[in-house]
């Protein structure tokens, strides 16, 4: 990263995985220059161990906060803790990660069912939907503040919205990825995250919000598996200092971890 | 049409709008060369008496059947009930066209839920995944007969799945098309069918099932509404027009009911 991002940020999924090693590099900002709000399922938990031990190791730069994407209760909740501890300020950024990818990979047609579909849905675009619409208030807070100086330049540091998505999530390289990696329900909502990516990209350019998909490469995480090609720090590597560089020309694209533009 | 497709075709949402011309229009085919299957939620109600009507004139085209693809039991049975007719047979056409569009257009995001991002899922891509799935040995034993007249030689006529999508389904084209209809859930429902086509497509080519995506244009019915420029009757011209021109090269692709590829 040549450059870094600053404010305010919330990133979901923040527990392990490519979550886990955005909230460290994040983390890693000199100074006050901003809070990182990492959020996962169950603060308290075995698998939040390495996150709790990251928001000691940067004290004053990580709240870990209480959230399940699946639950509308639960968004609505976190929503309000982040609310209230940013007081007067914005949300700069809000980097959709949690998802699910199940069944097993590769999730033939035969291996998938209605709850597989209807759950991938639930968490990997619904709740995205909903963290969105409940925290318009605090991005459209931070996209008004300087906005004389600003003026309609939109960026990340100003206020934005990243959902990861994925290689996969592209109807027209289909043809391509098909044969390794069915995975019915994952790559449907996938495909309808890069939808709601373009959508809220065109909804709130007259709030100089700028909105972007990115697929973070193969990465070694639990979803990823062993073989992948990426450490979750090289893709976090790459994925920030291409958000770093996003600018009104690219909101509602869908870019891989080294800036190159993936067709829907 | 100049020509008419033949053999056993089944069609979701039957009893009114663009389902019911696909049946009235499937109907005149003269003869024993094929046998429909309308589907609808309430076969004994009000709101299927034109169904009905339509059955009694056309003695021995259509069969009635009672199916709501929202409701795992009710695919299930359907195909029960469709396999125990055709028997020794195979279906040939498959058109899922049953959807939904909630709320009322344009729902903007202030405007939509969670229920309205779900149901919209439920109903437009998850039910015909389901019956896909379902129906997959009478589309396959339909695509198995004369093979070795066939050979590799996908069509309508001889095996195939056609979903029924929409130009705003498209992701590229979301700029132009966002600004008159928001209709959050029902977009990133129509993205995610155009992903389950594709992949279908890839997966069944190895079978001979063509799978394809059909824009049927902006059509007069209850979703449509009364601006509409197109008759149902119209609008279905030109789609059964487009089914019997499909091959090979059609499979995995969206159409609009001229012919246009709408891009991804
Ligand atoms: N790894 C890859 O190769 C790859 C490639 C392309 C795209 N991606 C995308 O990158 C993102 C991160 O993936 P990853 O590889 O880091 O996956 P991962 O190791 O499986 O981690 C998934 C994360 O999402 C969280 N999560 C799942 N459901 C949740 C829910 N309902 N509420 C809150 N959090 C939930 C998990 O929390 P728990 O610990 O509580 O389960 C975990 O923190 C995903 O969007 C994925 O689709 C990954
Ligand atoms: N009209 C347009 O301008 C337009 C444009 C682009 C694409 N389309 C697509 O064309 C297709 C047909 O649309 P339309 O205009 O004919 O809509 P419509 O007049 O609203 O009819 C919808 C049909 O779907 C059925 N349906 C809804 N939910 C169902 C369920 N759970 N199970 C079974 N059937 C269900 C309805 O049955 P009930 O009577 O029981 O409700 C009805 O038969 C849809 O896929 C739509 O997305 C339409």
């Amino acid at each position: 990263m040549s450059e870094r991002l600053k404010g305010n940020i919330l990133v979901t999924g923040a527990n392990r995985g490519i979550g886990l090693a955005l909230v460290q590099q994040l983390g890693e900002t000199p100074g006050e220059e901003g809070h990182i709000y990492a959020c996962c399922r169950d603060p308290q938990g075995p698998g939040a161990q390495a996150l709790r031990d990251l928001s000691t190791q940067c004290p004053g730069k990580i709240t870990v906060v209480k959230l399940d994407v699946s639950d509308v209760d639960s968004i609505s909740s976190a929503v309000q803790t982040v609310s209230r501890i940013i007081g007067a300020g914005g949300l700069n950024l809000l980097i959709n990660n949690a998802a699910i990818n199940r069944p097993e990979t590769p999730a033939p047609l035969s291996a998938c069912g209605k709850t597989d579909m209807m759950e991938a849905y639930e968490t990997n675009v619904v709740g995205p939907f909903l963290l969105v619409k409940m925290l318009l208030p605090l991005l459209q807070k931070a996209a008004a503040m300087d906005d004389t100086v600003k003026g309609n330049t939109m960026s990340c540091s100003r206020s934005a919205i990243v959902n990861i998505s994925t290689l996969i999530s592209s109807i027209e390289k289909c043809p391509e990825t098909f044969p390794i990696a069915q995975m019915y329900p994952y790559r449907t909502s996938k495909a309808a995250l890069n939808m709601l990516t373009r959508c809220l990209a065109e909804d709130f350019r007259r709030h100089n919000i700028l909105v972007a998909a990115v697929h973070p490469g193969w990465v070694r995480t639990a979803m990823g598996g062993e073989e992948a090609s990426l450490t979750p720090q090289e893709s976090v590597g790459g994925v920030l200092s291409i958000l770093t560089s996003l600018s009104n020309k690219h909101s509602g694209m869908l870019l891989d971890w080294q800036g190159n533009t993936i067709p829907w």
